[in-house]
Formats: C-alpha cells, structure tokens, sequence
C-alpha cells in the first residue's frame, strides 16, 4: 500500500532512519560492541582533551554524511528517471520544439501564399500581413521556448537559464511591439476608410494578453536585477514570487493562444468569407496553424505541471542558487 | 538568507538535527555524563535481556516522537496560513464562483434579449441558441465549480469530494451533448440550404475538447471505480493518475474556454456583421463574456497552480486516504 507516493515528503523517513543510526558513539573509546567498556585509568584533564577531540570527529563524521546523503540523494533522483520517464521527457520537448517552429512555418507559410507577404505603410493590407507572424514568432515561439528553457536546460547553472530566459522574452518584445504598430497602421490607413481598433474580442483578449506580458516582463527584470544588486536580502522575496510568475506566465501563452486562435477566426472569416465553409487549402492551413497552437497549449501545459520535469532545477534552488 | 524556503523540504534539516539527539544512548546504563561508565557487575544474560528492553523503549520513544512531529508538523501547516492567506484564498475563490455564475448568467441574458430565446427542432436560429447556453454551462460552470470543488471542499474527506467533482461533471455532459446536438440540428435544418459542419477552427477546437473531456470522464470514473472494488491494489496506479488527470482537467477547462472565445468571435462577426465594429450593446454583451471567460482561465489557473490553497487535500493523500 504505497499511498504515500504522491506524499511531498516520502524521503522524510528513510532520511530520518538514516541520521538515527550513527550520531557516532565514539568507536575508539568504546571498542567492544556489545560488553560495557572498561574502566578507564586516564586523568580529568585527558579525558576533556579527549572529549572535545571526540566531538569534533563526530561533527566532521557528521558533515560527511550530510554530503554523503546529499549525493545520495541526488543519485537517488536521477535513477528514478528510468529509460521511461527519459523517452516520455524526450518526447513531449521535441513535440513542444516542433509545434512551436511550426507554427510559425506555418503562420509564414499561410501569409506569403495566400496574402503576397508583406509591407510597410504602402500598402495596408500587407502591412497587416506582419501583425499574426510577429505576434506568433513574439508570444508563441520567442515566449514558448523561453518558457520550456526551465525543463531543457536541466543541467545548466540556473542563473544561465535565467539569463537566457530573458533574451528569449526580450527577444518577444520588438516582435509584439512592431506587430501591434503594424496592425493599427493597418486600420487607421486602409481604404477607403480607417477600420476602427480595439472593437473586437480579438482585441480585447490580445490588450489583456499584452498587459499581462509587460507586467511579467517587468517584475522579472526587476527581481532579476536584484538579484544581481543585494542578493541575500531579497531571497525570501524572490523565491515567494517565483510559482506566482510561473503561474501567469503559463496563463499567459495560453492567452496567447486564446487571442490566436479569435484571431484566425476573424482572419478566416473576413477574408475566405463562404469559401471558409467549403474547407479549400486556405481554410485547412489557417485551421492547422490553430490547431498547432491548441496542441502547445496542451502540451505545454503538461509539461509544466509534470513536477518530475523540473527536478534538476528544485535541487539548484534548494543549493541556495535562486 | 532563507533561500531554501522553495525547497520542497526546507523541514529535512531540522528533522534530522531533531532525530539525532537522542537515539536513546541507554541512560540508565550510563548514569553520569561526562565520565566514563563505571565496570558493571551484571552477568551478560542480564545485560542482553536489558538491551531488549532498551531497544523496545527506544523504538516507542521513537514512535511517539514520529507522532509528536506529524502533529507539530500539522499544526505548523495550518498555522502558516495567516489572515493575509486567508483573505486572499477567499478573495479569489469568491471571484471565481462569481465569474462561473456570472458568465452563465451573461450568456442567458444576451441570447433571451439579443436572440429570442430557444427553441427545439421547429426554428433552426433559435435552436442554435441552446449551443452557447448549454455549452458555457456544461463546459465552463458545471466543469469549472467541479474543478474548484478540490480547493473549495478543505475540510472535507476526499471521497466526498471525489463523489461530488463527478456529479458535477457528469451533470456537464447532458448540458454538453444536448449543446452538441442543437448546434449540428440547426446547422442541418437550416433554410435555404443547410449549414456545413466542422469546418470552422471553432468546431475543431470543440471536438478535441469534447475529446479530452469525454477521455479525462472515463479515465476517472474508471479510477474512482476501480478504488471501490480493489482500494489497496490500484493505490499506487491511482496515485500516479492523480496529477495527470488534473493537468489534463485544467487544460480541458482552457480549451473550453479557447473553443468559447472562438464561437463568440464566429457568432459576433455572422449576427451582428458591421454593427459589432460600432460596439454597440450587443457587441459589448458579447465581448463581456468573453473577457469574464478570459478572466475565468487566469482565476481557475491561478488557483490551481497555488500550492498552499491544495494543503488540506495534501494532508489527506499522506494519511491514505486516496
């Protein structure tokens, strides 16, 4: 009955069992094992000499263990990831890295096929071109692997990771930032007159979308240059935020994704009108990029919430390396 | 510099210090502290039979201080909710239950006011009216209150719990099926010509919705069943589901959500054609409901991704009580 498998602590016992054996009953003073020892012949001032001899062997001995269980520990973790949890791990990360180039292959596909590419304030209709390309390449791609960056770099030093996972979302900017002027010079110059903005749900859902961004953005650039500033005093607030800026970085994509996929929606109607209805090769791309984007968010999703997927970087934490 | 307070087990150390004080060096055999033992004159029978005794003393004081710590450690937890905690679970479940209530109420209202009402087989439009309806209800507010059910029930036993989280979802799936079935007859019945099914990004984010619920229903009730018949055998099978149902759960519940603003877009765009860029009420009903299911996914996933707001049910998984 090993119910307590899902249990946060199941190592507790063993670990305790493991510190109750040897607090190290001085072995060279008491060398029969199981008679009482012999009556001594030393003096007082020996015996302290001893005693205090004795006590800093045992702390020693002591600090071995503690290394000893530490890599115990820690090999313990890496053995229960069997062949299986590697494949699965494997898996869902190159699943997750090909969704995500894909659809934006596939985003940039659909648009020079089926919308001439792109433009620059001559022509309004391929300047809109650039708004679901860069939003993607920003919110999707750009955001997606910098997310993922925790469960592929298992191995790396945590500030490398984190480090990296700020160029991924400084990358994002520039994306969303041109994606967003591209799409509003888009209405306010179409012909023969402005279209207005920030009417539809697609809108709506994408401003949300973009505050949550910047403000995730923003607290994590300023607890990361803390970081850098006064390290110890900030640790406990720092480490406080961390599952909440996990938490809405993950609402994010999936916001992301949400406002994708009412964009699509508007995209295919407006501009395939009935021939959405008939399923032509357009219709399948723009469904496929969505469905692309549907199949991230669950996979994603997985992926994050798999607590196995992040050990490496718990026990970086717990190394005091926040 | 308490960096290990995201450490899954910052309670390790103290543990272990707590465990190695007193491994019970049989006092009694060893009245004085600092000074050797004197010789003893007890025959080796004796002795053997005192370290039985010893060691059965040893391992109920042990016993007594595992329980001492449970109970420490229970109390700690509980106590570590502060008023702050406290408020801020309320605050967000209060919230959520609001927006699960509110957004339902808001679907019924726009299409009683906006669609005239519903109808069944004889007028195709207004048979189309149950889908939003039926589906917000079945996928949103019954789902959503049956998610929430883990972190709203904490002072329940699971079992009850896990009763109520299926009633809730199996009253989703006559709401879902009666929405799938009113939308595919409209489509059908339509004059002139019937509307073509499955072809919107809508309908296909729908199915694989449809899809995952209809996998995560089976795959839990055949869990919640196979606990009645064979509790102690399954109990590590169960246990290994459990996160995975719920990653699965709350992805389910984002999907809806995706499928949702999708269809909302979809049907602002058909009914309401150059009006919904005037925003007008109409437009803004629309938009409403899909901003307070946007809201919906940030709340649900915020609460969900909250640790401490699960302890209750943590503490019952670690007593066995799957």
């Amino acid at each position: 009955m090993d119910s307590n498998s899902v249990s946060p602590m199941p190592e507790l016992a063993p670990i305790a069992e493991f510190d109750k054996t040897p607090p190290t009953p001085p072995e060279d003073t008491l060398p029969m094992d199981d008679l009482p020892p012999p009556p001594t012949t030393v003096n007082m001032h020996d015996e302290k000499e001893k005693d205090v001899k004795d006590k800093e062997k045992e702390k020693e001995e002591e600090r071995k263990k503690e290394k000893e269980k530490e890599a115990h520990r820690r090999y313990e973790d890496e053995n229960q990831w069997g062949c299986g949890s590697w494949l699965e791990y494997t898996l869902v990360i190159v699943l997750a890295s090909i969704l995500l180039l894909g659809s934006l292959a596939l985003t940039l596909f659909w648009i020079i096929k089926y919308h001439d590419g792109f433009s620059w304030r001559e022509n309004p209709k391929k300047q809109f071109n650039l708004h679901p390309v860069l939003m993607v390449a920003g919110f999707i791609t750009f955001s997606g692997f910098s997310i993922l960056l925790y469960r592929i770099c298992r191995c790396c030093r945590r500030i490398y990771v984190k480090l990296l996972h700020t160029v991924f979302h400084a990358l994002a900017i520039p994306c969303v930032a041109v994606g967003f002027v591209a799409v509003l010079d888009s209405h306010n110059l179409n012909e023969p007159a402005a279209i207005p903005n920030f009417y539809s749900l697609h809108s709506w859902i994408g401003f949300v979308t973009m505050g949550l961004f910047a403000i995730q953005f923003v607290v994590g650039f300023f607890s990361f240059l803390v970081l850098l500033c006064c390290e110890g005093a900030t640790a406990g607030f720092r480490a406080s935020l961390v599952p909440i800026h996990a938490s809405f970085g993950l609402t994010t994509f999936m916001l992301a994704i949400a406002a994708a996929v009412t964009g699509l929606t508007e995209k295919a109607i407006f501009s395939l009108g009935a021939r959405y209805s008939t399923l032509d090769d357009e219709s399948i791309v723009v469904n496929t990029i969505g469905m692309s984007l549907i199949a991230l968010a669950i996979v994603v999703a997985y992926i994050l919430q798999r607590d196995e997927f992040r050990f490496r970087a718990h026990i970086l934490i717990r190394s005091g390396d926040l």
